[in-house]
């Protein structure tokens, strides 16, 4: 045991840790040798006195090694992940896989459950009727190489080590440190097995990272790690100061995200699409510019290819592929309820958060892990930042499932917002990361 | 629980802890309602953050009233402690409290057992055959009053939250850091119930801390603990660059103790004698100056009243008082061997602490707290630092139980000790902090 309370000493007096140490430390815990009161204390030297880009690559790959490394090489072609740090009405997944599926890069994704004020990938594609996202490895890869595309959860062999890390990150005041974060998020894409990420760093009141500064250098780190692992990577900063799109939710997610395949994209989701799927595409090597990717993109997107690769997900997935025509086949909630603006002015979201917390107080969104959430209720935004409204304009319709959640839920969404006498600035700034 | 991550955070972000706060944690951690795995982080976080005057008060009363506090208003006159960081051969309390009490000054003491290479005041009286270490809280101020003095071990019910608190510590590589270290030592004193406390803070290659420079903070740090807590404080720096006095181990160094009540103290001991001992009596108002006082212990040396207040606490703690007149009725060791000069030149002591790692060696040092010590085993140095020696010369006098740990502590007394050809500084620097 000693020997772990030298690494400790070690980080608390800004000492490098070696590859051995940090594999010592990643055996041990996984082995359950090491106890949870050493590894805080570790953790917390850790979140204040940093690692270095060597010392968070070694703690990355030592976390992707204590469980499965999936292996895709039986899928022809660069295989293409995305990831996306989280943010309020994220449903960007959701979209460009299917696109650049259709394009040709073949998309082998597994995604997380929502937790807090974000939701996640996996919850909102179990709104769909009889949706599964549980298929055994074979049958994973053997969909990929069929329809080109398949979204399944984590499995749970996959970086075990960063499960008991981020538990115990939770309880100790160590979650929001950019190395950690990193390396949580990296070690399962690269036990994930692709060959190329496009990563979705989010900023801003909706966003774990709450600006651009500091989700430029967990961009940066996260490049860094990948690069070093063998892998392409890609970054995309978003703005989440307000929520992306209009659907907030799990089931009306998937309707907008539908919507979108269908051409039909609100203008902010529309600039999100436009910077990643050309990344994704570039990426897979399907085309060597930004102009040609997006042309390809839209193509397919015009000609219902990327819909029907969507639908086809669904269905090697046992899900009800119907959805996508009939938005009644998903489980509605049965309470509409109008909010309304109570004066005259521009909206302006206060705090995109407070706004993803009115699907918590709905029962749709995890103030635990272990916490049954409700997929069919949500809220739909009818004005966004910056628009104008009059007194009595409808400003978002809350789909609940009683009164009482329906009224805590408004109350919620009217202080999360405002309406004010100057327009405010509608800057969502989108953009692929220098290298 | 979510109250005990916002303090973590709070600390990991350099903010100040509220006097409610630091209560919250103590109270919570001491019932087992706030894991060991939390309360690590938050102790890196202070190791590496800080605490400042305040809150290491603060956390310094919140440990002490964890549990009982002694009362000792039926003692009369002004109780004085005496509390030393630990030092190699430092048998400073056991000379100066029989002292202190035969000028008039009470001296209810509890002291700590040794661990590592520094030695403990309890477990060197317990060499005293039948000498008992535990008293009842009655019979402790019963005699107290009856003789002035009392030293017993630290009672369980004494600040439980510090022995749970170092214990963890210990093993999460947070034990080095002034504010822990500081609020550790006194809120035993605190709960201890003196009036005044004379402390003995050492600093060097034999003591914890290293430099002159972290002795001094440490002694800031507890001395306005103490007065803000209402209590005396005064603070003796000593450098313990070398073992104190001659004798280490535990009988020998109650027979060098008893020496210098006889009045035949080592040059350095009685260095360190003259700056305590007025310490004490000045703070128990038995005198004004520090000259006046050391008259007065002089005196209570020469008269052999001194020697007479240690017999009869001897005596009260069912102890064999005729150890001071006879030390062969001290169990003693069954091998003498003698480590002798390999060349001709000055005696270097080049590690203190090492000095101090032999008597581990010989088995009368703690590994671990739980470890049976032998208190027969120890050495005493013939040379000291800077005296000049011929080969052959004997170095020291080892006695150990068997032939085996006599030659591995003789090799680990060479390797501590070197012979030079120029003369070390004998700079024992010792003096009482300016206020």
């Amino acid at each position: 045991m000693s020997g772990f309370i030298d690494i400790i000493e070690k980080k608390r007096d800004k000492g490098k840790l070696t590859k051995e140490e940090i594999q010592y430390f990643i055996d041990g815990y996984v082995a359950g040798e090491i106890p949870d009161y050493q590894v805080s204390a570790l953790l917390m030297a850790i979140y204040l006195n940093g690692c270095d880009s060597e010392e968070t690559y070694e703690l990355t790959m030592a976390m992707a090694r204590s469980g499965d490394i999936m292996d895709l090489s039986d899928i022809p072609g660069i295989k293409v992940d995305k990831h996306s740090t989280g943010g309020v009405g994220d449903k960007v997944t959701l979209i460009v896989a299917p696109i650049a599926a259709s394009c040709g890069v073949p998309t082998a994704k597994m995604s997380g459950r929502g937790l807090g004020f974000t939701g996640g990938t996996i919850d909102k594609l179990e709104s769909i009727p009889n949706f599964s996202v549980t298929l055994s490895e074979e049958d994973f890869i053997s969909q990929v190489k069929n329809t080109g595309y398949a979204l399944i959860g984590q499995s749970k062999d996959l970086a075990p080590a960063d499960k008991l890390l981020y538990a115990l990150r939770d309880v100790t005041g160590t979650v929001g440190c950019a190395p950690l974060i990193a390396s949580s998020i990296m070690s399962k894409k690269i036990a994930a097995g692709s060959d190329a990420i496009v990563l979705e760093v989010t900023h801003g009141t909706g966003a774990f990272m709450k600006d651009e500064e500091s989700a430029v250098e967990l961009a940066r780190i996260m490049m860094d790690i990948g690069r070093r692992a063998g892998l392409k990577m890609t970054a995309v900063i978003t703005d989440m100061n307000e929520p992306l799109g209009h659907a907030i939710g799990n089931s009306v997610e998937v309707i907008e995200a539908i919507e979108a395949l269908k051409g039909r994209a609100d203008e902010d989701v529309m600039e999100v699409m436009k910077e990643i799927i050309p990344d994704m595409i570039i990426a897979g090597e399907r085309a060597t510019s930004k102009e040609e990717a997006w042309k390809m993109a839209t193509e397919v997107i015009e000609s219902g290819k990327a819909l029907e690769c969507f639908k086809k997900m669904i269905e090697a997935q046992h899900g009800d592929p119907m959805v996508t025509e009939d938005y009644g086949r998903f489980k509605s909630a049965p309470l509409t309820t109008g909010v309304h603006a109570q004066s005259d002015g521009y909206l302006r979201v206060k705090s995109c958060a407070g706004i993803g917390e009115c699907v918590k107080i709905l029962g749709g969104g995890r103030v635990t892990k272990e916490q049954e959430i409700d997929l069919s209720v949500g809220l739909c935004m009818k004005k966004k930042n910056g628009d104008s409204v009059k007194k009595g304009d409808l400003l978002c319709e809350i789909y609940s499932l009683n009164e009482e959640t329906a009224n805590e839920a408004s109350k919620q969404f009217l202080s999360s917002v405002s309406v004010v006498d100057e327009k405010p600035e509608k800057a969502r700034l989108i953009y692929t990361l220098d290298e």
